[in-house]
């Protein structure tokens, strides 16, 4: 079985016309999520410390730094845009993995639209590809990789990347199997980072991984033309279990883009029920948060997994902590960036009220559901069931409610007025004569 | 138990005087090896391949392209010069782990010496230690992690690059952990890239990706601080075995780089005691190649499993293949990177010759050891026992074979005069005042 050369084979003989309507549409929201979180994210202190080092070492500066005044060569740009649209968890999500898609996979192709011209038509085609292969790979070796402990959002990510880049390069088959073969030997990420800046590093590194393998490959420099399928390759060696048939079947016919989510909160997924529900709860019954004696959450597995962190005591813990989120989206009706900074996960009125949270695994609750029973001191009990949150699959976010948040993440950022004029860009992409014209109009001036 | 803590507390802590005088010498002997195939593999297509992406986007021209004209920003200096001290596969070799430690660990402490001023005495501390670093981690997973899949070289070395250039920026323990986190969660590398030139991006990323650790660990971009340890960490994700003691035992008294060796032939050191033993006996007896009716060898199992290939077709698959080392020994008298040609692997002569020639591995035949039995035409049969293969620990290079190699490896490259003095500079190097001499003296003018 021809796994790593079918694939290739598939992404170079793709036409943009095979690109169906819907997954294009599903770029464009991908893309428009991806750039307000990259630029909302730029005033992270990772984000800082990645564009100082990357400022220093700099070659020629033809790509934008998202949401700065920074311009550098496109593999620092690819790296700094990768790390800064991380940094809030806000990113997007392929449930069926965890995998972020974009935020390995949307810099390099960006980065390289300022290096070489590309039409927003090609551009879309590489994008939904590199997000195919990715989660493709992903879908493969999930969930028995991530449990393992990789971070399939830049082990996978580094393939959606390689394709992404390649693509545009005009990689031929041979070339396009070499520069995967390159991309899965630079494939890592530890979950063991998942609560450090670490985590952010991840996708920068994907990305511009990805785009050197896709340079590279274009010189010819060889790999393994059976990366993913070879005894020693990276589907035996990175994962317990594995099921090359994802990768091959329905080749342009299923687009995992089409089954792509975006937040509404910036913390994991698996959150987003319990918070959702509390502000419901609060808003609709009127009570105040000193008069709950205690809140009980029957919740997903994963949601004691990833977010289990029962006192906090950082910023960058709150988002792993089921217990601050529940609490702080009672005491503030509302979960932003400012809901996890160092100040508010140690606010002694958010720990007195997380203290009384509990939460219980059950079989029978989806990853997208929750049932909350909250306990008010004068006797009431009142309940909520979420069945499916605000931004999984049954309940996407609203075209609106994205430009919403583009325009929440970018105040402060970006004049008002240049926001609304790139949300308007980022909505035509598929029309763009030239994509660069995107990524400048990121730029601060 | 604090692994992670324990290692990146040692580094920290340790003076330059601590290191013992035979592991300086060691080091003088790893560095000069090192320069000897980064300045030799110049020639080859994928440090071409490799120089020429960097020059596209380099940043300051700090940094030496050894055996070059080119200069790069420190980052593309260690990445090219780690990609091409490896691609003659000529480099040193820890042989408990079949890590290759100068190549990603030499590339960026050499480039920092040319952004900021190191002694000799610090600049061979720091050597040392990330060679104890990246081998210890080695010793803990290997061979476990070996087997399964992963090029130790790279998924070690990076942590040793990261301690070194660490230690030179003065990182204090935490940071020095954070720099561990960060580095193993870019550990990569698959050894099913072998036989490409993938297997020669590895010490190149690992060289780069170990110095941005560093880095960004100076600038305080946080990481888990329990990277080799953790239930998600690299010595349970990435190896189904491991000994956390290797890590942390002996510190400070046991110096790995006093294990390490260099190569007689630019081949897998498991290729070593039947080429030594063929040339021998073709010497000893004055017989010629067609004289040969059929060749015998026991070897050690790892022979037949990393250099299996029974008819190579490209050049580099001549490195993976016991028959064409053997042919192309008794054919030529003398296996150099000429023997690994892409005429020579397809030569008619050396072809019929390797056809003759059978292996067994035996499980009482170590990996310096080999029994070899040539049967002659006329019915004659030599025999041949080489018990410790040259260049093993049991018959190290001399401190001349090794210059000598350097002045072969130098050759056409660097005037003879140049490569004396370079030679005699890396000698002086632990009392040089500033170590960016050395690299200096290393560019083609």
């Amino acid at each position: 079985m021809q796994v790593t050369r079918t694939l290739a084979r598939y992404v170079v003989q793709s036409k943009p016309q095979q690109i169906p309507e819907a997954a294009r549409h599903q770029a464009v929201r991908s893309m428009l999520n991806w750039l307000a979180c990259t630029i909302g994210g730029t005033v992270h202190e990772a984000a800082i410390a990645a564009r100082a080092l990357a400022d220093k070492f700099s070659g020629p500066r033809n790509a934008t730094v998202l949401g700065t005044d920074q311009r550098l060569d496109i593999f620092h740009a690819a790296w700094v845009n990768g790390i800064t649209s991380h940094v809030f968890d806000f990113d997007d999500t392929h449930l069926r993995t965890v995998i972020h898609p974009s935020p390995p996979i949307a810099p390099g192709l960006l980065a390289l639209s300022e290096y070489m011209p590309i039409t927003g038509e090609r551009f879309i085609e590489a994008f939904v590809l590199g997000v195919d292969v990715a989660c493709r790979i992903g879908n493969a070796v999930c969930p028995a990789h991530y449990h393992l402990g990789w971070h399939s959002t830049s082990t996978a990510g580094v393939f959606g990347a390689a394709a992404a880049v390649g693509k545009i390069l005009g990689l031929v088959e041979t070339q396009m199997c070499w520069a995967l073969g390159l991309a899965g030997t630079q494939a890592s990420g530890l979950r063991e980072n998942l609560s450090t800046m670490g985590k952010f590093l991840h996708p920068g590194h994907a990305a511009r991984d990805g785009m050197t393998a896709a340079f590279l490959a274009q010189d010819n420099f060889t790999a393994s033309e059976r990366i993913l399928e070879a005894p020693r390759g990276f589907g035996h060696v990175l994962s317990p279990e594995r099921n090359f048939d994802e990768i091959t079947a329905g080749l342009g016919e299923r687009f995992e883009i089409l089954i792509n989510t975006y937040k509404p909160y910036p913390c994991g997924v698996v959150l987003h029920p319990a918070i959702e529900g509390c502000i419901q709860l609060i808003k609709e019954h009127g009570f105040s948060p000193d008069d709950i004696a205690g809140v009980a959450l029957k919740v997903n597995f994963l949601v004691l997994e990833v977010t289990g962190k029962k006192r906090p005591k950082i910023a960058v813990d709150g988002k792993f902590s089921i217990y601050h989120c529940v609490a702080v989206a009672f005491v503030d009706r509302h979960v932003g960036e400012g809901q996890f900074t160092g100040d508010r996960v140690v606010d002694p009125q958010v720990v007195a009220l997380a203290d009384k949270v509990s939460a219980v695994a059950d079989a029978g609750v989806a990853a997208d559901e929750v049932h909350i029973a909250v306990r008010l001191k004068d006797g009431r009990e009142l309940t909520k069931h979420v069945e499916h949150a605000l931004g999984s699959l049954k309940r996407p976010l609203s075209d609106a409610h994205l430009d919403d948040k583009f325009r929440d993440l970018a105040a402060g950022i970006l004049p008002r007025g240049q926001t609304d004029k790139l949300i308007g860009l980022c909505r035509r992409l598929p029309e763009l004569k030239d994509v660069s014209e995107l990524a400048r109009a990121a730029q601060v001036a």
